[in-house]
């Protein structure tokens, strides 16, 4: 354990000297011998540390002559400018498009970076197999039956004990649960909303968010968004005379990995509260912090039930299971309500099996691993970008979440690249989903969550050589 | 198998006599022995029909004199009038009854009487849980990963096989899967109506039909209808100028179990397509005929896609998997748009477990002995409210399905009824809730899909005493 301890401690300070800019681009790394006398570490644990910062691209070896810190192309790549969203009309995305995208969800065929969904590699199966069948044995009547539409009360129990660890104070009574995130955003929006109603969402936004609110008949408003720090407070204030109810994604949205920081959550929660407007909150990305610790929700500055938290295991575990919930604050029994009259009750078995995945430990022991798999591959991706990726390439710092958001030269046209990719057996998302504005035709979303290849390595080159091609210049 | 043959055409053809009026209450049966020489059964063989007309409460053996017919109360008592909804105006059910019924559902210590949902007891559990292990085995990737938004394909096949036997010819590609037939019904009036639009229905009509279309918006036009043939068709065409869509449960409706001729499904499917007005067919109780045969359903007299036929597991063999389906005709793209929108996808692992119960024959064998449980227990029912309820009670007379309806006095108020039964542990539904006229507040609806047992039997004669009581009288 000290062994462990002293080896995470190490890796952790020589990762930091990296980034910090201590330790700058090509200098060379003590010894491994070296590292071994200062630190009293046995030669394989130096060794670890090494592999593990080279995993992260942070350090590369040079033949005879030890490690060296790489080029750090996060830090080298510009940052996506703030969005200016002109809101003048919102424009649909195109039918096809959509189309297009949800139909490579099912093909095996392809190398799927379009959605912000884990490969099935990532995920645990075979222990999820297991709890599915010892849920069988712990839930009452094998879940045959109708359950109350709250949702089972195992679940809704290890829900409201986690809270503790984004700052919330949940009890189980406080929430309902839903089949995945999705059904929670749908509730929510239907318990707060109607027709001609506004809503105020982040910019890039998740296009499923769009497409419900524009379904259900509601203006969308979207707002500058910080590619760091999510929506500018500024506008916001700005917007709040022209809003009903907010929805955004606090932490690490897609497609911009951005984390609002603790005192915007704060104010923005005291602000729209002042005004009585609800805020939902999807916090499906909360618990893949790339960073040392889970940031807070929104809902933890809630006091007066103005917040609908949202979130679900569908980014993290078993996005196939559809187990969601949400705690709807103020508005539960009308969420509640809307359960009842749209689908009565949820599947009870995969409910009972996540809650046994959860209080069992194994769902943190995955959590650790599935994490540290994301922050690396977001290093790999950002690294390639850099590699591969033309002059002028910006491309968003993730804290979090599962995806990159890559904004290419303004003559590019992402619905071209899109249409070349998918005849070569590469499914991407283009930039213009994440909007009803006229924005982003030469934005790219990546899915990171994908394990790290040589394949993907050439994808991703692939990809760079396209976007420098006449090919997918706009028309 | 010969001797199996001959049981139940000797069992059918005795039924047959009593239930025509060949042979009449109080009439001696053939003595065991001459049943074993007239048909050549052995005497086991013989012992075994009696019983099973016994079980029926079609006979009854008297000390030291053989089997005699017993009175046949299904015939005795009257049945419900055709209904007549004024429709001046829609009442909303009060939410506090609504609340009621609905907290109900999950307490064990009640005896439940007031869903259309099937006692655990009547479902094969056991089977059902190695179905679900071994679809972790037969569903790629264990079901781990989002599905297409159309929904498991392997259930969606199975549905459309077995389409023949209601006059279908569905293909796998016609269908779209849902969690359970409510999100089925949810989906085809969304996709169909906006608010203002008005929908019609029968009348008494399942609540939760009547709870969704008005929180969407819709009218609701209650049709008047037949205890025993379904909605009037003179009701329907004169409503036609006024409806913008139908709602129907053909075979086997909740609360009264009419079943709508071919005939009737027929020239409704073709006069509402030549209006273009579509028809929601919910079927969600069709394989549960008390008769020989499985009824049609509209859609398979459907040619232009007008008809949304919806169904479910629900009723039949697992409410908690939440699996339903729907052929949304010509309104499939708009119904598959829902899906994603609201959920994104199903649940694949129920899916995948329900469909091959089907394929394995298992699902057959199962609905066999659950058709047989559910007729005995209607006449068990029937002759027990004859037995116990008041001088001018009707009740209806199901041809299949999970409920019966039992009309009181005009002077009762069951909502009063309700109350004093649910101190006394006992969950019935009380008729208010099956309208939003002024109408049936005299009227009960029963759950018959529970064992049979001197308990239940005690329980209909408490309500039978009860209904006699000045404490349930309107005020």
């Amino acid at each position: 354990m000290a062994g462990e301890y002293l080896y995470h401690k190490i890796a952790n300070s020589l990762e930091h000297q990296i980034r910090s800019g201590l330790l700058k681009e090509g200098d060379k790394l003590p010894s491994l011998r070296t590292l071994c006398q200062q630190h009293q570490i046995s030669m394989n644990t130096a060794k670890r540390i090494f592999l593990e910062l080279e995993a992260l691209s942070l350090i590369a070896p040079r033949p005879q002559s030890g490690y060296f810190v790489s080029t750090l192309p996060a830090r080298q790549l510009p940052l996506p400018a703030v969005s200016r969203p002109d809101n003048i009309a919102n424009v649909r995305t195109p039918d096809l498009l959509l189309s297009k995208i949800y139909a490579s969800m099912g093909r095996e065929d392809l190398t799927l970076l379009s959605f912000a969904a884990p490969a099935a590699e990532l995920l645990p199966m075979a222990k999820l197999k297991k709890e599915l069948l010892h849920a069988t044995k712990t839930l009452h009547q094998g879940g045959i039956k109708y359950e109350l539409a709250q949702g089972n009360v195992n679940l809704r129990r290890m829900v409201a004990i986690r809270s503790i660890g984004w700052g919330g104070s949940l009890h189980e009574d406080d929430l309902v649960t839903t089949s995945g995130g999705m059904e929670a955003l749908s509730f929510a929006m239907m318990a707060l909303g109607k027709a001609g109603d506004t809503i105020a969402v982040e910019s890039p936004c998740y296009p499923g968010i769009l497409e419900l609110a524009v379904s259900l008949g509601f203006k969308v408003l979207e707002l500058p968004t910080h590619p760091i720090t999510g929506i500018e407070l500024e506008g916001l204030k700005q917007a709040i005379p022209h809003i009903d109810f907010c929805l955004l994604i606090p932490n690490f949205n897609t497609p911009l990995g951005s984390c609002m920081p603790d005192a915007h959550k704060k104010e923005i929660v005291e602000l729209l509260a002042k005004h009585q407007i609800p805020l939902i909150e999807d916090d499906v990305y909360g618990d893949l912090y790339f960073g040392k610790q889970r940031p807070r929700c929104c809902k933890s500055f809630d006091k007066e039930g103005n917040v609908l938290w949202c979130s679900s295991v569908s980014k993290n575990l078993a996005p196939g299971y559809r187990v969601g919930w949400i705690a709807p604050g103020r508005f539960k029994e009308q969420v509640l309500k809307l359960k009842l009259r749209h689908v009565i009750a949820s599947t009870s078995i995969t409910q009972e099996a996540v809650a046994n995945f959860l209080r069992s430990g194994k769902y943190d022991t995955h959590l650790r691993e599935f994490r540290k798999t994301l922050e690396q591959n977001y290093h790999h991706f950002a690294r390639a970008v850099a590699d591969y990726f033309p002059e002028g390439t910006k491309v968003s710092r993730p804290q979090g979440g599962l995806t990159l958001w890559i904004e290419l030269h303004p003559t590019v046209d992402t619905l071209k690249l899109h249409d070349i990719l998918l005849e070569q057996g590469i499914s991407v998302a283009p930039g213009r989903m994440f909007t009803l504005q006229d924005q982003f035709e030469h934005c790219l979303r990546l899915c990171i969550a994908v394990p790290w290849t040589a394949a993907i390595e050439a994808i991703l080159k692939k990809i760079g050589a396209l976007v420098r091609s006449p090919r997918v210049l706009k028309s």
